[in-house]
């Protein structure tokens, strides 16, 4: 699109820039990031944008990659564009063209210095699954299925095990290189989820782990959520947990939990 | 499939016959019966069926039919199979090959002579809509958008208008041949609903109706919806209602409420 470095950042300085908070299914979408041929959120958001400035001079930056199939209740992203148009204007015309499945909650004119990466002080997600067998139907796309019979007590014990500074070097899948794999949780809790929605029967099993930290690595939070699940299983033992975060040694301790239970809730600006 | 409908009854009479309570997303299915090209439940449960016995001589019947689009929480179902196999494991059968927007609540053996639709006592269809334009991604599949700024309590008003026996000639569309279009509506209820689900946000403005009556007549229940719109909206008065109900025109007093706010809820049998 651009020929080269320069000519994008002289083009960036002369654009509109917009902080948007956007909430997503991510159940039909491979992920956040644009790809060529795959279809992602951002890709879609590029592509209604490029039909209200009826050009193809955007940039979107989101404050994170969510992975393919993760949803997102929260997620904020930078936008510069050529076109200036108010707020509001902006906001019902994208959510007049966005697909169904995609709605923007709020938009912000910001200076163009705003970095929704870098300048992000926390972020939380919340992670939705069932111990149940029977899920139905109307939860299925929205909660993970967990193993059964898992050890409540001791996934909660684990939980108060992350919280803190710790290397999660066992907390990451390869594919994205990150100069330290040491974050900061500042919380970290499991509790049961019970409340029924709409005329939907009431499940009994459902649990939210709500995690909130500094920064998240690749795929940290369902490895988080994997290795709870291990715990609970009797697998893992709490002094393993322990041992992998002060000492990791590249082994992991559970599954990438499905993505299908995972919610980007928030990231913090300051 | 048959030769004729006397082939049909003797192997009818020769088959296994089960009642089953049955849970579906209907978004994307044409309804739920069977078409010779379009995807719909009857038709999905069929072809598992036919895996599961290794033969197409199956036979189902559902309590009524859903529309397209159209949810269901209790869909009772009877089959007649000519394989005899454990309730349990009829179940686990189906919902291990089922989509997973299916999913078999209930698996009872019954006589032959069960027929679920002559002898279902009352059936109860929820209805869900919000009167919001800011609805979340997550609801929009299950909640309806309803026009803004209605008068509920002229709606609640309008709903006990609704109970008791009478001709609802002006609340069916054409295409299903009845003998009478007397029902008798046993209650019909408008409550807020505001409850949150896991982690989305709380929606404010979403209302739940609830109808129960000892039949409908084809989208009597999307009718019912669309005319309490219309009272809400100042578009039809409460004496038009009864008008209507006590001496029908055939002149629809609203519109036919879109599908994906309705759900088939439960359908009893004494």
């Amino acid at each position: 699109m651009f020929r080269s470095r320069e000519a994008l950042s002289v083009l960036v300085s002369l654009l509109n820039t917009y902080k948007v908070k956007i909430q997503y299914i991510g159940t039909s979408y491979c992920g956040w990031q644009i790809q060529p041929s795959d279809k992602t959120v951002q890709g879609s958001l590029n592509k209604v944008l490029s039909q209200i400035c009826k050009t193809d001079n955007i940039v979107t930056l989101g404050s994170g990659r969510t992975d393919s199939g993760v949803h997102a209740l929260g997620q904020v992203v930078k936008i510069s564009m050529p076109l200036l148009i108010g707020n509001e204007e902006l906001l019902r015309a994208l959510n007049s063209l966005l697909p169904k499945d995609i709605r923007v909650l709020e938009v912000e004119n910001v200076n163009e210095s705003f970095h929704p990466i870098q300048q992000a002080q926390w972020k939380e997600y919340s992670y939705l699954f069932s111990t149940s067998r029977d899920l139905s139907v109307f939860h299925k796309q929205y909660v993970a299925q967990a193993p059964t019979g898992l050890d409540l007590d001791l996934m909660q014990k684990a939980t108060q095990l992350l919280v803190g500074e710790h290397d999660f070097k066992d907390f990451q899948c390869v594919g994205t290189e990150v100069n330290s794999t040491t974050r900061n949780i500042f919380s970290c809790k499991l509790d049961p989820y019970s409340e029924n929605w709409g005329p939907f029967p009431k499940e009994e099993e459902i649990y939210v782990l709500s995690v909130n930290g500094n920064g998240f690595l690749k795929q940290m939070v369902r490895l988080i959520v994997g290795t709870l699940w291990s715990v609970g299983q009797g697998k893992v033992t709490l002094e393993h947990l322990e041992s992998s975060l002060s000492a990791p040694t590249g082994e992991k301790l559970g599954i990438v939990a499905p993505p299908n239970g995972l919610y980007l809730k928030e990231v913090f600006y300051p």
